[in-house]
């Protein structure tokens, strides 16, 4: 199974094109949110902060899938299978720069002051791209 | 948990957005597709073809979840968690009745001539939507 991107999809993670992520809860019911996603390599990246389900659902299980259909080409798709990290962002880096791709603006005003932002880095077990 | 779709989030299902289903992989891992997306009262329906992946999967485990984020307002989402259940449509009426909403076409030619089209139906155990 292939676990790197094909260069197809690495095009659709560059462009600042929505994610949706898949966890699974506590009950095994998949948890679904929207996210702003960028990447290192294969590896995915996304921003959340800590407290949140699916941060709280990867910590038990790190099993997800992250699934992008371009705006502009709503029939193609890349979705990757794989296994999540979590690691602090005490310097909010990712926020900002994924802010920067998806905004325009410099620094992301959203959170609240006491919010931990965390980078969640999907390692690919799978990837399946339909052009 | 609120078990029925709000006006807005019924307003998102009845315009034609995608849908993005997780399913529960035999391994744990979810899995994501891609759908045409329609609704019966607050039950949730697409169609897809019996043998697919996300068929086995909910033959397996029904609990699934269901994503929409509108292309013209992708901040606001419609997340709806529940159980499915999948029927033969042996008449193919609803593939037909999504391809005409989808692409202007009264009925779908994809299928190869032995496919057998199901509805899954996603009766809603809690639904959240962020306008």
């Amino acid at each position: 199974m292939p676990t790197s991107l094909p260069d197809a999809g690495k095009r659709v993670v560059d462009a600042p094109n929505f994610a949706t992520v898949a966890t699974v809860g506590p009950n095994g019911t998949p948890q679904l949110s929207v996210v702003w996603i960028t990447r290192e390599g294969d590896d995915l990246l996304y921003s959340t902060v800590r407290g949140r389900q699916k941060v709280r659902n990867l910590e038990r299980d790190a099993r997800t899938t992250v699934l992008i259909h371009p705006q502009d080409a709503p029939y193609s798709y890349l979705e990757v299978r794989g296994v999540a990290e979590v690691a602090d962002d005490n310097g909010r880096g990712l926020i900002h720069e994924l802010a920067k791709e998806y905004t325009g603006k410099d620094r992301f005003e959203g959170d609240p002051p006491d919010a931990q932002r965390v980078i969640v880095r999907v390692r690919p077990h799978k990837v399946i791209w339909r052009g």
